[in-house]
């Protein structure tokens, strides 16, 4: 039986082809039918050659919500027919990383999804580890919003605001406003601090920004950017500074924001090395923190978008049917020319 | 020079009388005038004669909110005319407890007010160790509704929220609607629970509870009171449970409410002992609190309040003239009758 | 084919039987031969009857090491002949108490063996779960020894040390010092606190304390125990309080021995309810822990062991081959009269 | 009345000088008539003249032993002929700072002794704020190995150990075996961590370091030396990483010897930039501290020194009366080839 998958073919190039529809291979395998799949900055890197783990013919993807379709024998807590998100990290909840917390290196699992295995962006998927590695979907939330639980959201909140400290009645800047950026601003205020501001060059975002919560917004195009940031916290510096971007002139800029005693979270995937000031920085009792995202916080804020605390509608801008979805890629490749956060790609 | 000065006399009785202006005694104190001061439940155990550190002649008080009158030469960070809330608790900054930020046992400090040494329900009050038992006022927070800030929100929030381990995405249970209860309440939702529940006899308070923020309420007159509030968490317990009391009974159901893996805080004030049903409880992976605030956490509290994200107008319900301080009392003796939570006087 | 087993025939009695061997059940499932199992306090309390999940017709025992004999296909990291620590609690690693580190409350694991099903005294075991229930056993660590860190070990370190907070330089007091009580002393040193007081009433036990390091030891019988425990502390109680008994009377003495800001963790099992005198405690800023062990730190004992920093070789005082199992149990039960702390049986 | 000292009278020199004692200036300050003050690498990055705030006539020291000889009116808890322990740190211990544990960033304090005002290497020394800058010194403590607890045990226990999150049976490196990464060697073995490895250039330290209880030494002028290390993880990196040295080669090496879910801890003063390689390392799951020292742990440790766990009589190896403190600087310039780790003053 054959199904509709998003290929990468080759370094620029993705292609909706005919695949055979994957089958249970492990007694803790399931197979998901989606409804949706939202496309990642990761994909695009993947695109680009950059991942060498990702070889052509995957079926691109670690997004996703969909249906129960098939369970392994071993798979507890999970029937034929449950609406799931998929998680973006695959766990097996056993090895020492699992033991520890840290499923993003999960020594038979991690981020494998649409980079070492097939993906999401397809009729069907098949997911290892299956108990860890899927949650049930309440009834309640949408699941074209719900896409953004795979990844975004929980990359923005452990990250971004759990690594960065975020605290009550704390002070907070995010470096980057696109989806993750988001991500962490929603969740962020979560924990009550008392000034969160999002910097980013394109002026609709930090709208955006703003219409979501941020007490203050500042485009870093002007000239004397950090200095307009610290003083939004009267020249001392915010506790907790989140860098979303991924480039050493953010990198530097978090540096200069950070205050004594708080901490740079670091979420940008980084191609170069970085300058770390540590001749002015050395004394200074700062943390950075550096992380893929386990996705273990995931059920917690499930809980949140179901009582309605944390609205998580905002992020999917652009849904596509599968029949266009190598437009999705191009209208996601020039997200701020088309106001675009995430883009998915609709399945059923 | 004399003051007014609201006075303990005698086991029942509360008097408003003329007392010597207190002054400057050590480096370290500071003078305030009075503003505004409440009552708070401590004061009416000390009218009962149940505080045997609370001697007659004591002027009552703990809380208020006042203008700085005269500072000591050892006191940093303070100028006379400076709008400050006085800390319900006296902190030297230096002694081994405070060095813990177990504040509520500073050697030279702690509960002192109103208690060991002349309180604030005066026109002016003496503060030992003022650098730290003091709090610069932001223009933006108005007095009267400060006051709650002395005692009120640092308990409920440092001896129910912190002790208590609320957090994001966890179930809340708040047994007692008073207004260390509401308190509770108002700054449990800061750390982002899916579920708070409030307890209570009175459906005045219930309703109120809900205004501000309960997910549910049930009156705990009604016989299946703990069943109904289990079932609200579908059989499996609340993760954090506020005994707001401080009554066997109530203490009771909070044992009957805690989840396996949750927390017990109790903030009431016990007069005597309770059972402890350790043998349901040894093997349930709970822990049970019980502490006097700290108020540590006044600070952040406050920045809070200035940035509009915790709203601390709805505990203050009821405001007397200096003149009518004794009527103040009687209303706050039958605070239910006259929907009243938290009673203050005003100075001036 | 036939094993010989331990069952629990009734209340009281306990008869070397032969039994099936068991075989693989589930693909997660592993069959362990076992070298040594040993008693615990709890196999006791299932020979008095009181464990209703416990029903005659068990093979008895939840300690262990062996063989791994046979392996279930989704069983990853093991293979047949690994020489293996059984942990005492079966955990699935995905469930909502296993995402959380509660395996204790394993939704389909927890405390089975021995329980409710059969359990490590015989030839043979079936573990459910392996992959987290069993930890490979380094060639350097006698299995003799090695059965207290089934459970003795972890529940003195996760119950005992962790609960009660134990830190660098504090002050703690064990009462009890049975298997578990004295495996909480030799955990307690490797937090480095600067007082550790250890209190029983066998002199033989106070005297191998402080051989394990006890800084001094109090015999309970003492008509002013209380008092001198509080003397070693100049009046301050005890920062860690740990509770290794299970009645009233040392959950009272604890109660005494607390200190402002301390912790008492619960360790014993409890038959009754017993006071707890919040009248007294309310304001003391304390905590009180009780929990069944989650077996989350028994990799990193393992690592100390094998480090030389934890010497395990003192726990295990007798040993009886499988003939004499029966025997095993008689002096188990009459421990102290025969010196023993722990006892196993040799199956191999 | 006029005393020795020992004085920065411009770039390079340091000379013994009289100088008028000190008298109290604040209510809140002691002085100190010192027994012995050791000499700190700090003082001689001063001496190099890179230290702006250290100006030419300044009294050098901040590190020292003494008896208490004036007390100020506002100081609670000390009396004359007191023997103490001098902080290097300064804390008013109510500054928003002080408030949340940055001592080293107190607003009227912090590191200021021997730098912004004179220091300990004199025959007296003012102390401001001298409540929680002094400790008592037991009687068993020696005075002459104690001046190490004023910096160098805190800086290599909170800067090095508590930020690297040595955490039992973790594995820990030390790169650099200096006094200050001694104390982290020391200090790291309290929190019982099953793998400590020491890395420098000087042999003599290195047995040194064995001999204090290293598992393994590792000379970095080796030209596999990363490879070694990495090797006695099994490859897998270092949980705790501890820089003691402050070069870029260091902090180069530090980067590739930490684990997955690692935290590097920076104690090196560092006088140029570094390169952070993000683009190896944003998905690894670390984080990355620096800090100067808080000395809040000097009581807890004072604690362990006086019950026999803490041996701290490696540290100073040098002693020289006060008449030959400018001969213990040009030892101390050349520690390594006088096999020297702290050198001493002796002033009584």
């Amino acid at each position: 039986m054959s199904m509709k998958a998003l290929v990468y073919t080759g370094p620029g190039t993705v292609e909706l082809l005919d695949r055979p529809k994957p089958t249970i291979r492990d007694p803790t395998d399931a197979v998901v039918r989606l409804l949706h799949a939202s496309i990642c900055g990761t994909d695009l890197h993947i695109l680009k050659g950059d991942v060498p783990s990702a070889q052509p013919g995957l079926v691109l993807g670690h997004e996703g919500v969909g249906i129960v379709d098939q369970v392994g024998s071993a798979v507890l807590g999970l029937q034929v027919g449950d609406r799931v998100l998929i998680s973006c990290m695959t766990s097996c909840g056993a090895c020492r990383f699992c033991a520890r917390g840290i499923v993003a290196h999960c020594e038979t699992g991690g981020w494998i999804l649409g980079n070492r295995i097939d993906g999401t962006q397809a009729e069907f998927v098949r997911i290892p580890h299956a108990a860890l590695s899927l949650h049930p979907l309440p009834e309640s939330i949408p699941p074209r919003a719900a896409v953004a639980m795979s990844d975004s959201f929980p990359t923005g909140y452990e990250c971004g605001v759990l690594s960065a400290g975020v605290q009550l009645g704390g002070s907070v800047v995010i470096v980057g406003a696109g989806p993750v950026g988001m991500a962490a601003l929603l969740t962020a205020r979560l924990h009550s601090p008392s000034l969160i501001v999002v910097v980013d060059l394109d002026e609709t975002r930090l709208a955006m920004a703003h219409r979501l919560g941020a007490h203050a917004t500042v485009n870093s195009a002007a000239p004397d950017a950090s200095q307009k940031l610290l003083d939004l916290t009267q020249g001392q510096g915010f506790d907790s500074v989140i860098e979303a971007v991924g480039i050493p002139a953010t990198f530097a800029l978090c540096q200069e924001l950070v205050a004594v005693g708080g901490a740079i979270a670091n979420v940008g995937v980084h191609g170069t090395k970085v300058d770390l000031h540590l001749e002015k920085l050395w004394d200074r009792n700062i943390s950075i923190h550096m992380s893929l995202v386990n996705a273990t916080t995931t059920a917690r804020l499930l809980r949140l978008v179901e009582s309605g605390t944390l609205d998580i509608g905002s992020l999917v801008t652009h849904n596509f049917p599968c029949a266009q979805a190598v437009t999705a890629y191009d209208i996601f490749q020039a997200a701020s020319a088309h106001q675009a956060l995430k883009v998915a790609i609709d399945f059923a």
